[in-house]
Protein backbone atom coordinates (compact mmCIF):
# COMPACT_ATOMS: atom_id res chain seq x y z
CA UNK A 1 0.00 0.00 0.00
CA UNK A 2 1.09 3.54 -0.49
CA UNK A 3 1.44 6.02 1.89
CA UNK A 4 2.89 10.30 2.29
CA UNK A 5 3.92 11.22 4.61
CA UNK A 6 4.03 15.27 5.07
CA UNK A 7 7.07 16.24 6.19
CA UNK A 8 7.61 19.55 8.35
CA UNK A 9 9.67 21.62 10.41
CA UNK A 10 7.55 21.86 13.12
CA UNK A 11 7.24 25.01 15.67
CA UNK A 12 6.78 25.49 19.44
CA UNK A 13 3.18 26.57 19.00
CA UNK A 14 0.85 23.82 18.04
CA UNK A 15 -1.28 26.05 15.66
CA UNK A 16 1.35 26.01 13.25
CA UNK A 17 0.68 22.30 12.18
CA UNK A 18 -2.79 23.35 11.41
CA UNK A 19 -2.14 23.54 7.97
CA UNK A 20 -0.42 20.38 7.35
CA UNK A 21 -4.10 18.79 9.72
CA UNK A 22 -5.87 20.56 5.96
CA UNK A 23 -3.34 19.42 3.71
CA UNK A 24 -4.04 15.70 5.34
CA UNK A 25 -7.75 16.24 4.98
CA UNK A 26 -7.96 17.87 1.63
CA UNK A 27 -5.43 14.14 0.04
CA UNK A 28 -8.10 12.07 2.25
CA UNK A 29 -10.82 13.89 0.68
CA UNK A 30 -9.61 13.57 -2.48
CA UNK A 31 -8.45 9.19 -2.40
CA UNK A 32 -9.86 7.78 0.36
CA UNK A 33 -7.37 5.37 -0.23
CA UNK A 34 -4.67 7.48 0.51
CA UNK A 35 -2.66 6.99 4.05
CA UNK A 36 -1.50 10.41 4.97
CA UNK A 37 0.27 11.12 7.90
CA UNK A 38 2.86 14.23 9.22
CA UNK A 39 6.02 13.86 10.41
CA UNK A 40 8.15 16.92 12.35
CA UNK A 41 12.05 17.60 11.91
CA UNK A 42 11.69 19.50 15.91
CA UNK A 43 9.45 20.87 18.34
CA UNK A 44 6.26 18.99 17.53
CA UNK A 45 5.05 15.43 17.17
CA UNK A 46 4.32 13.01 15.40
CA UNK A 47 8.26 12.78 14.77
CA UNK A 48 9.50 11.89 11.23
CA UNK A 49 9.65 8.39 12.47
CA UNK A 50 7.02 8.16 14.58
CA UNK A 51 4.58 9.20 11.48
CA UNK A 52 6.38 6.61 9.61
CA UNK A 53 6.00 4.06 11.72
CA UNK A 54 1.77 4.79 12.08
CA UNK A 55 2.08 4.54 8.09
CA UNK A 56 3.99 1.17 8.17
CA UNK A 57 1.36 0.06 10.62
CA UNK A 58 -1.62 0.68 8.64
CA UNK A 59 -0.19 -1.47 5.94
CA UNK A 60 2.32 1.17 3.51
CA UNK A 61 4.59 -0.36 1.66
CA UNK A 62 5.61 2.59 -0.52
CA UNK A 63 5.91 5.96 0.97
CA UNK A 64 6.38 9.46 -0.69
CA UNK A 65 7.54 12.08 2.04
CA UNK A 66 6.65 15.49 0.78
CA UNK A 67 8.57 17.97 2.63
CA UNK A 68 5.68 20.85 3.45
CA UNK A 69 8.59 23.71 2.91
CA UNK A 70 8.61 26.94 1.07
CA UNK A 71 12.16 25.75 -0.78
CA UNK A 72 15.18 23.32 -0.51
CA UNK A 73 17.08 24.07 2.25
CA UNK A 74 19.50 22.33 5.16
CA UNK A 75 16.44 20.46 6.59
CA UNK A 76 15.31 19.07 3.48
CA UNK A 77 18.73 18.22 1.66
CA UNK A 78 20.40 17.16 4.82
CA UNK A 79 18.52 16.44 7.67
CA UNK A 80 15.75 14.65 5.39
CA UNK A 81 17.58 11.61 3.72
CA UNK A 82 19.25 10.48 6.86
CA UNK A 83 15.81 10.12 8.56
CA UNK A 84 14.65 8.00 5.64
CA UNK A 85 17.75 6.15 5.84
CA UNK A 86 17.08 5.36 9.38
CA UNK A 87 13.65 4.44 8.65
CA UNK A 88 14.30 2.16 5.83
CA UNK A 89 17.02 0.16 7.82
CA UNK A 90 14.11 0.19 10.96
CA UNK A 91 11.31 -1.22 8.23
CA UNK A 92 12.38 -4.25 6.14
CA UNK A 93 10.86 -3.87 2.54
CA UNK A 94 9.77 -0.36 3.17
CA UNK A 95 10.22 2.05 -0.14
CA UNK A 96 10.84 5.58 0.38
CA UNK A 97 10.97 8.45 -1.94
CA UNK A 98 11.52 11.75 -0.95
CA UNK A 99 9.79 14.71 -3.01
CA UNK A 100 10.46 17.87 -4.01
CA UNK A 101 9.64 21.02 -1.76
CA UNK A 102 5.94 21.89 -2.31
CA UNK A 103 7.14 25.43 -2.59
CA UNK A 104 9.15 24.16 -5.38
CA UNK A 105 6.00 23.02 -7.19
CA UNK A 106 5.00 24.81 -10.09
CA UNK A 107 1.20 24.82 -9.59
CA UNK A 108 2.01 25.65 -5.81
CA UNK A 109 3.92 28.66 -6.59
CA UNK A 110 1.01 29.59 -9.72
CA UNK A 111 -0.87 29.37 -5.87
CA UNK A 112 1.64 31.41 -3.97
CA UNK A 113 1.16 34.11 -6.62
CA UNK A 114 -2.21 34.54 -7.46
CA UNK A 115 -2.67 34.52 -3.56
CA UNK A 116 -0.35 37.71 -3.49
CA UNK A 117 -2.35 39.29 -6.23
CA UNK A 118 -5.21 38.72 -4.20
CA UNK A 119 -4.41 40.47 -1.64
CA UNK A 120 -2.81 43.35 -3.11
CA UNK A 121 -4.10 47.23 -2.49
CA UNK A 122 -6.19 48.02 -4.79
CA UNK A 123 -5.82 50.68 -6.69
CA UNK B 1 1.25 53.36 -5.97
CA UNK B 2 0.56 49.57 -5.01
CA UNK B 3 3.14 46.91 -3.78
CA UNK B 4 3.81 43.53 -2.60
CA UNK B 5 6.69 42.95 -0.59
CA UNK B 6 7.49 38.84 -0.25
CA UNK B 7 8.86 38.04 2.73
CA UNK B 8 10.56 34.99 3.96
CA UNK B 9 12.68 33.58 6.26
CA UNK B 10 16.23 33.54 4.33
CA UNK B 11 18.55 30.77 4.11
CA UNK B 12 22.47 29.99 3.83
CA UNK B 13 22.27 28.95 0.53
CA UNK B 14 21.26 31.37 -2.30
CA UNK B 15 19.21 28.75 -4.09
CA UNK B 16 16.86 28.85 -1.56
CA UNK B 17 15.98 32.23 -2.78
CA UNK B 18 14.68 30.54 -6.41
CA UNK B 19 10.73 29.96 -5.12
CA UNK B 20 10.62 33.77 -4.06
CA UNK B 21 11.81 35.22 -7.76
CA UNK B 22 9.33 32.76 -9.56
CA UNK B 23 6.85 33.66 -7.94
CA UNK B 24 7.71 37.16 -8.40
CA UNK B 25 7.97 36.66 -11.74
CA UNK B 26 4.49 35.01 -11.71
CA UNK B 27 2.79 38.39 -10.31
CA UNK B 28 4.69 40.93 -12.48
CA UNK B 29 3.97 38.62 -15.65
CA UNK B 30 0.14 38.92 -14.43
CA UNK B 31 -0.25 42.23 -13.29
CA UNK B 32 2.85 44.30 -15.94
CA UNK B 33 2.07 47.50 -12.84
CA UNK B 34 2.54 45.49 -9.97
CA UNK B 35 5.70 46.88 -7.81
CA UNK B 36 6.87 43.54 -6.18
CA UNK B 37 10.33 42.88 -4.33
CA UNK B 38 11.16 40.41 -1.49
CA UNK B 39 13.00 40.71 1.35
CA UNK B 40 14.39 38.50 3.98
CA UNK B 41 14.53 38.01 7.48
CA UNK B 42 17.79 36.52 8.36
CA UNK B 43 21.04 35.45 6.05
CA UNK B 44 20.05 36.41 2.85
CA UNK B 45 19.75 40.10 1.41
CA UNK B 46 18.03 42.11 0.48
CA UNK B 47 16.41 42.70 4.03
CA UNK B 48 12.83 43.07 4.57
CA UNK B 49 13.56 47.26 5.36
CA UNK B 50 15.90 47.30 1.62
CA UNK B 51 12.69 45.14 0.00
CA UNK B 52 11.01 48.13 1.40
CA UNK B 53 12.77 51.00 0.35
CA UNK B 54 13.07 49.85 -3.06
CA UNK B 55 9.17 49.83 -3.05
CA UNK B 56 9.22 52.60 -1.78
CA UNK B 57 11.77 54.08 -4.30
CA UNK B 58 9.72 52.77 -7.02
CA UNK B 59 6.77 55.26 -5.99
CA UNK B 60 5.59 52.38 -3.67
CA UNK B 61 2.49 54.12 -0.85
CA UNK B 62 0.41 51.54 -0.01
CA UNK B 63 2.08 48.28 0.38
CA UNK B 64 1.22 43.90 1.37
CA UNK B 65 3.63 41.97 2.56
CA UNK B 66 2.76 38.28 1.79
CA UNK B 67 4.82 35.97 4.08
CA UNK B 68 5.66 33.48 2.11
CA UNK B 69 5.86 31.17 5.35
CA UNK B 70 4.22 27.67 5.03
CA UNK B 71 2.32 28.75 8.83
CA UNK B 72 2.36 31.57 11.34
CA UNK B 73 4.98 31.02 13.74
CA UNK B 74 7.11 33.10 15.54
CA UNK B 75 8.76 35.02 12.36
CA UNK B 76 5.03 36.09 10.84
CA UNK B 77 3.52 36.64 14.11
CA UNK B 78 6.11 38.48 16.52
CA UNK B 79 9.38 39.07 14.30
CA UNK B 80 7.30 41.12 11.36
CA UNK B 81 4.93 43.17 13.18
CA UNK B 82 8.28 44.97 14.62
CA UNK B 83 9.97 45.34 10.99
CA UNK B 84 6.67 46.94 9.56
CA UNK B 85 6.59 49.63 11.82
CA UNK B 86 9.70 50.61 11.46
CA UNK B 87 9.52 50.79 7.89
CA UNK B 88 6.15 52.86 8.08
CA UNK B 89 8.27 55.23 10.83
CA UNK B 90 10.92 55.57 8.41
CA UNK B 91 8.89 56.37 5.36
CA UNK B 92 5.94 59.10 6.65
CA UNK B 93 2.69 58.47 4.61
CA UNK B 94 3.56 54.88 3.64
CA UNK B 95 0.85 52.49 4.40
CA UNK B 96 1.52 48.46 5.04
CA UNK B 97 -0.95 45.78 5.49
CA UNK B 98 0.39 42.43 6.75
CA UNK B 99 -1.46 39.49 4.96
CA UNK B 100 -1.98 35.62 6.31
CA UNK B 101 1.30 33.90 5.30
CA UNK B 102 0.75 32.07 1.71
CA UNK B 103 0.88 28.39 3.19
CA UNK B 104 -2.62 29.15 5.40
CA UNK B 105 -4.47 30.93 1.99
CA UNK B 106 -7.24 27.97 1.24
CA UNK B 107 -5.77 27.69 -2.63
CA UNK B 108 -2.48 27.19 -1.49
CA UNK B 109 -3.35 24.29 0.50
CA UNK B 110 -5.48 22.81 -2.20
CA UNK B 111 -2.20 23.07 -4.68
CA UNK B 112 -0.04 21.40 -2.36
CA UNK B 113 -2.46 18.49 -1.45
CA UNK B 114 -2.48 17.96 -4.96
CA UNK B 115 1.07 18.12 -5.29
CA UNK B 116 1.19 15.43 -2.52
CA UNK B 117 -1.45 13.16 -4.26
CA UNK B 118 0.58 14.11 -7.60
CA UNK B 119 3.81 12.43 -6.06
CA UNK B 120 1.51 9.60 -4.53
CA UNK B 121 3.19 6.25 -5.60
CA UNK B 122 0.94 4.48 -8.11
CA UNK B 123 -0.75 1.47 -7.06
Amino acid sequence: MKGILLFGHGARNSDWARPFGQIRQLIMAADETALVEMGFLELMRPTFIEGIDTLVGQGATEIVVVPIFIAGGGHVNKDLPPLAADAMARHAGLAIRLAQPVGEAPSVLAAMADYALQVMPAE
